[in-house]
């Protein structure tokens, strides 16, 4: 019995499973894997490097069931012929989030995507209402990576009743599992968000040693914050910070982030070191607060296959007790 | 249809809706009203005024319905003696948040009553869970008023795993209606507890502008520090820090905590006297995240009926869904 629902119907999916499109992690491969399983890969398009976005949208050409392309929407801005590249791959969607999505919603909407738009508060969301959008994705603060402040149970509510059904609303931050797909269709949304579940799989293209942190990794672990951020020299516009494991340079650094900035020069060297040498004590595992709920590595597919499962269980139990109660 | 969990089994009561024991707020008005209703009062011992406490408990002595008194337990263990006041009203349930339950537990349980033991996180959880707890309140960050910084979406599934259904976790923070107990249902939870949702009822012994401003405010409009307790020299212990509605004086002082103590003596005579008359300009309006969700001053009842309604209804119709798209 699967789980429909407006998104699943408007994006021509089996699940309202979606990929976040996690710059370099979520490439053709996880993007294959979650789409073949009945969810919707999202293609991590992140800042935007022409030549491994031109790689891996040629690796999903003969894809037969739809997928999407994600870029974060201020670094597009400042590139953007790579929407070009990615519409050419002929996506279902194009997902753009931090920042404003008006500027590229002609090509898009002209290239017959959708435009999913993650939005982090209510302003956002009117803005990309006001900009086209055919989804919204509320992410709140427990998401890993880039995000703000608004958590989640807080924040998804409020868009639903914002959008008051005229799009879909995707819940995104602190989900993965079953409970949590199960959990956000009470709230309104239509499906789910989800990055640090899939980082643990198979087919991320991330590091061993960082899946195996999330996986060790206990609720309450994470931290959100501009460390990581400023120690590779990369500097969002706010109110966007990052969420990722604690380690040993996020307890060195957090609360100083002024001196940090002071001697910027040293530490993003020693953290791009730590980087390429695959030293996570130092170098940062993206990872959202859903870090205590997940414990292993699996195919994305089976990641995909487990959540639709309990979250179709979770909510036809429910109904059971209510009527063994009356 | 009624929801039938544990929880309801457990405490004798028709909804698996309580009442936060706001300090003052929470008397024995709205405990009764929440009760007769259905759901469970708790009655706020906050910090434990002796005179208060008889007066309010005398109320509740003929009481035909389970009700419970709730306490900060660090404050409790400054003025032990009320604990007996507070079981001599034959409670249902004693409430204990904030500080280790262990010392407590004798007379409560030998007086027949129930132990409550609010968490923010697992350690916490663990310590109520050694103490002899019969109920675990999983308060995520979004509550008003004192709390810790773990999210709900984050800390329910976790308390879940970590109760391992030998006793009953209900969901705290961020939650004012039917979709939110629906959701927490989902998350494994046997219930809700709601403060700022009564606030804005019409038996909570708050002030009409208080509840004004709760109606007014939208979500997002909340913050979590410590500004309002050192203005009124209320020191508490960490990790604890309270959230309000943002108002002219948490925007003055919030980052400038160190300059506030410098001053605390002027600030705080300030504060006293803009509490006395009512300027919620200066004086906090203590609120959760939910304040989004509110727009309006029912009876208490009147919300206990409206969010169990909601909830059921959102159970049963996702199910239909289900079968709908099976």
């Amino acid at each position: 019995m699967p789980i429909a629902t407006p998104l699943t119907t408007l994006l021509g999916i089996q699940h309202p499973i979606l990929l976040a499109p996690m710059d370099v992690l979520a490439g053709s491969r996880l993007v294959t894997a979650v789409s073949r399983a009945g969810g919707f890969g999202i293609l991590g398009g992140g800042y935007g490097e022409g030549a491994w976005l031109e790689q891996e949208t040629a690796k999903l050409a003969g894809l037969s069931v739809p997928f999407g392309i994600g870029f974060i929407t201020w670094s597009l801005a400042k590139r953007p012929e790579l929407l070009d590249i990615a519409l050419a791959a002929k996506p279902s969607a194009i997902m753009l989030s931090f920042g404003d999505p008006a500027p590229f919603v002609p090509r898009i909407k002209s290239a017959g995507a959708s435009l999913i738009c993650q939005v982090q508060d209510q302003a956002m969301a009117q803005q990309a209402l006001d900009a086209g959008a055919d989804v919204l994705i509320a992410q709140g603060t427990e998401a890993g990576g880039h995000g703000a402040s608004r958590t989640t149970i807080d924040l998804v509510p409020a868009i639903v009743d914002l959008a008051a059904g005229r799009v879909p609303v995707v819940a995104a931050g602190g989900i993965a599992d079953g409970r949590g797909l199960a959990a956000m269709m009470m709230l309104g949304a239509s499906g789910v968000l989800l990055g640090t579940r899939f980082y643990a799989s198979q087919e991320a293209d991330g590091a061993d040693e960082a899946k195996r942190r999330i996986c060790a990794a206990d609720s309450g672990s994470t931290v959100r914050g501009i460390v990581f951020d400023l120690s590779r020299n990369n500097i969002w516009p706010a109110p966007f910070t990052g969420r990722c494991l604690v380690n040993d340079h996020a307890r060195r650094w957090i609360g100083r982030e002024v001196e940090l900035m002071q001697n910027v020069a040293s530490v993003a060297a020693d953290y791009a070191a730590a980087k390429a040498a695959g030293n996570f004590d130092v170098a940062a595992v993206i990872a959202g607060e859903a870090v205590g709920l997940i414990h292993d590595i699996p195919p994305a597919a089976e990641i995909v296959e487990r959540i639709a499962t309990e979250a179709e269980q979770h909510l036809a139990g429910r109904r059971n007790s209510i009527v063994s109660a009356a």
